[in-house]
């Protein structure tokens, strides 16, 4: 079983994965293991398109930095709105759209959907929102708690593959946004994966974010939070995520490159930033 | 079995249906079919939640007319992609978080998803569009032929209630805008339905539209074709997924209002314009 995470940011095109998750479900990718059927779970973000979408509306997104300075965005009701169309709708129906032309017979989802991705809302979050120190009260996202796992089970040995906006629903019945990179992680663990990759804008983990070259291409698991001073902006809840998915049983975390030919492949071939015990 | 189609017309809101199914769904709604589970498909529309999302892009929403006078949305691949937005993303998860908050475990699908909904694409359609006869060449819609039945049962079977957003793949894999009317005509033909209805912004079929009195309360299944020039507008869609529902041996079906309390009850129990053999 494997997870895969597909990033949002800008400069991401699906393209050069889905073409790569088809032959990998195919068998084709190596050949190595015969008939024993292959198994991905997609996960992806949307951030870039749910920005665009905020601007074209007229309604520029905003973002908040907790007290611990991890930046988030703040998700209003109708920014919830806007991420249910640019991720739950356009971003997971392309995805569904490119990998049924592949041969691969997606199923899109988000967290709401047969209750896939539950948990806790964060009611109350102390926050530097517009340069102020405030209690935001009305932001919907949350954390994930519980992941149905038969709903997967049931479609992944029906031959479907998920396709997973990270989308969810809270206690109380109100859509969340997730971090997208922690969905992953939490659905890795839930699912007992092998391997998780996280397919991005940048090469891996970079001593210097500024030089593609200085990529850290090992970290032995039991150091993971060594590394925690390196990572810069995203990437630091790559590596939370890492961290989670390693403490949950999920023997092997890739970061790699999103934007070249067969980057899951090369990923799985360990060009990266590999993690695992 | 019973498949109920969600009018997108403006003036149609969620809230009364979703609480009506959750009654209907556990059995509360008549409470004389005992212990057995009673199953329902969801079937939506979007039309005016897609024009919204169109203005508000700046792209205003185009339609053209068929030699036979039929109006329809003219999708080219940016219309499309604001049915992805508005109808499979906002409105379908709106939907199911409505039903999730009513304990009703409700899964959103387009019909792109695990190839739910297949046909194809209408490749040159000749229209009358902005005043002009042409031939269209770039519009994104089609026609149902197939229906993922082991899919819906899949699911039905595990307790979810599938909602359907009525995109589709073409059989080249593009995605398409389908009729959603037509759509839960071909669902329920496929799932063997019992009953079709269809909720939405007028108390049924009138003779006189501008006098909602003038309610044709029965109409006998054989007599349909005569009442094609009483209908007018979108009813005349209706009328025709009507026809096919009939012909493909669902035994009822139902337009009725959308509007008012337990509008599913309401039509169940007759109030609206019934369509039967």
């Amino acid at each position: 079983m494997l997870v895969v995470k597909l990033g949002g940011a800008a400069g991401i095109e699906p393209g050069p994965l889905v073409k790569d998750l088809a032959s990998y479900l195919n068998g084709a990718a190596s050949g190595s293991e015969g008939k024993v059927a292959r198994e991905v779970v997609l996960v992806h973000g949307g951030s870039s398109a749910a920005d665009e979408l905020s601007l074209a509306l007229g309604r520029p997104p905003r973002h908040y930095v907790s007290p611990s300075g991890v930046k988030s965005r703040y998700t209003d009701r109708a920014a919830l709105e806007v991420l249910l169309m640019a991720c739950a709708g356009r971003l997971n129906k392309l995805l569904v759209e490119a990998l049924q032309r592949e041969g691969v017979n997606a199923l899109g989802l988000s967290g709401l959907d047969g209750r896939l991705l539950t948990g806790p809302r964060k009611t109350a979050v102390k926050a530097v929102l517009d340069g102020r120190t405030v209690l935001i009260r009305d932001d919907y996202s949350g954390r994930l708690e519980k992941v149905n796992v038969p709903l997967l089970r049931l479609l992944l040995s029906a031959g479907y593959t998920p396709v997973i906006s990270s989308l969810a629903l809270s206690y109380d019945g109100e859509a969340l946004n997730l971090d997208a990179d922690r969905v992953a992680a939490g659905v890795a663990c839930a699912l007992k994966a092998d391997s998780l990759v996280f397919l991005t804008n940048v090469p891996g983990l970079l001593s210097d974010p500024a030089d593609s070259r200085s990529l850290i291409a090992r970290i032995p698991a039991g150091k993971l939070g060594a590394f925690q001073d390196v990572a810069k902006g995203r990437m630091k809840k790559k590596l939370l995520a890492a961290a989670e998915a390693i403490a949950g049983g999920v023997n092997r975390v890739i970061i790699a490159d999103a934007r070249r030919p067969q980057p899951l492949t090369m990923a799985l071939a360990g060009e990266g930033t590999v993690i695992a015990a």
